[in-house]
C-alpha cells in the first residue's frame, strides 16, 4: 500500500475499494486486488481484479448517466481510480434479481435458475457486523429512519437501471442475473445510484452455456476469477462498440 | 388419539390442531395439548393448553367478527374445537410487529422490546419442509403466484386486527408485541382471517412487569406454560367483560 497514490484524505476502507476524499470535494474510488465472499470469512488477492472492475464501473455507470438515470459517476482517474460526487449514503443494499440465485436460491430451498417475472426487489441493511441482514422496507422505515418514498425511489431507479443493463448485457451473450446498488442523496436531495457495479455485484452467465463469469467463481471454486471478469469486459466493450484493438 | 370425537373427515393434521371436514362443508378445528418450537424441533404436551388456545381463539375471532373484520370463525363446537368456514387458503403467514422481539430482533441482531412505529408486516412462505422462510412480497408475486392486490388485502386487515386487538388487550395490561395470521378466500372471493389467535401465535407481555405470557415461556424455558396462558385468557375475559364467576 506504500505505493497507493495520493488522491487526497482517506474517507473509508472497505473490502475491494479504498475511498478518498479530494480537495474539491469530489471522491477518489480506488479498486483493489482484494476479493473477499461470505462476509469476509473467505478471502484472496487477484492481480488486476480492482483493474477490471474499476474499468468495468466506469463503463456501466458513464452509460447509466448518459441514458438519464443519475449516478455519483463523474470520470476515470486512472486505470483502478474512478471520481464520483460525495453522497450521503442510505444505509441499505438493493438487490434487483431477474433469476433465483444466491441468497434467497438458499433461503427458499431451491435450484438457481428460475425466471423471475417480475423481477424481486430486495433491501439488505448495510451493516458489516450484522451480515447485511435481509430487511424489509418496513423494518426500514420502522427502525432505521428510511422514507417509504425514498425507498420508493430506489426501486424505480433500479427497474430502470435493470431495463438499460439486461439489454446491454444480452447484446454481449450475457444473462443479468442479479445485481446490487447502493443509492445517496446530494446535496439537492435528489437520490443517485452510487457505489460500483461489477461482476462484484452482479451475477453474469452465459446466455449460451450458462458459465458463471461472476463472483460466484470465486466463492464456489468455479474456476479463474479473471477469467470469468475479463469475459464480462470483453463482452460488455462489444455491446458498447468499443471493441478493444489487439 | 382413540377417544377423540369425530367431527368429519380428517382432512389436516398440524403440529397443534387437527382439522376435521364437517359433512356440511364447513370445519372442525380441534385443539391438541402439544406445544412445538423452532419448527417442531422441540416438543411437549401441556394438558389443558388445547381448551385454552380454543377458548382464546374462539374469543378473538369472535371479537373480530362482531367488529367487521371478516374471518373464518362461525361457532363454538365444544372446549377444544371451533367451526368455521372452509377456505382456499394462501400460502403466507403475515406477521404483525408493534415491538422488536422474536426472529426479527435475532436477524438485527438487537435487544428485544424496541418500539416500532408505524408497525413492521412481514410475510413468511407457509412451508414447513422449507423452515417457513421470510419472503417479500416481490417473491410471492414472482415465485408463488400471489397477486399484488390480495397480498395489500391482508397487509389492511391485519393493521386493522392490530387496531383492535392492541386496544383490548391494553385493557387486560397486556401489550400486544407480534403476532401471526392466515388467510385464506371463501367461495366469493372474499379474503377472511383464517385458523387461530392465541399465546402460540402471538407474543404478550404484561404491560407493567415485561412478564411474557407466550409460547416464547416454553420456547426458551420461562416458566409455566400453561400459566403464562391462563393469565392470557383471565386477562382477555376482563377486557371483554366476561370474567369467569368462581
Amino acid at each position: 500500500m506504500s505505493a497507493l497514490p495520493t488522491y487526497g484524505e482517506r474517507a473509508y476502507e472497505g473490502k475491494a475499494k479504498i475511498v478518498f476524499r479530494r480537495p474539491d470535494g469530489t471522491l477518489a474510488h480506488y479498486f483493489k486486488d482484494s476479493a473477499t465472499a461470505f462476509n469476509a470469512q473467505k478471502k484472496s488477492e487477484f492481480e488486476g481484479k480492482g483493474l477490471l472492475n474499476c474499468t468495468i464501473s466506469c463503463l456501466l455507470l458513464d452509460y447509466l448517466n448518459q441514458k438519464g438515470i443519475p449516478t455519483h459517476w463523474l470520470s476515470k482517474i486512472d486505470e483502478r481510480t474512478f471520481r464520483s460526487k460525495s453522497l450521503q449514503m442510505l444505509p441499505v443494499e438493493v438487490v434487483l434479481r431477474n433469476r433465483l440465485a444466491g441468497s434467497l436460491a438458499k433461503r427458499l430451498q431451491e435450484a438457481e435458475g428460475r425466471e423471475l417475472n417480475p423481477p424481486v426487489i430486495e433491501f439488505y441493511l448495510k451493516d458489516d457486523a450484522k451480515g447485511d441482514p435481509l430487511v424489509s422496507e418496513d423494518v426500514l422505515i420502522a427502525l432505521y429512519r428510511q422514507k417509504a418514498a425514498d425507498l420508493e425511489t430506489c426501486r424505480k431507479i433500479i427497474l430502470d437501471v435493470n431495463r438499460h443493463l439486461t439489454k446491454l448485457f444480452a447484446q454481449g451473450g450475457l444473462i443479468l442475473v442479479d445485481f446490487k446498488l447502493e443509492f445517496g442523496r446530494d446535496e439537492s436531495g435528489t437520490i443517485l445510484v452510487a457505489d460500483e457495479i461489477s461482476p462484484d455485484t452482479s451475477r453474469l452467465w452465459d446466455a449460451s452455456t450458462g458459465e458463471k463469469y461472476d463472483k460466484d467463481r470465486f466463492r464456489f471454486d468455479l474456476g479463474d476469477l479473471l477469467v470469468g471478469y475479463r469475459q464480462v469486459l470483453e463482452r460488455l466493450l462489444k455491446s458498447l462498440g468499443m471493441e478493444k484493438s489487439g
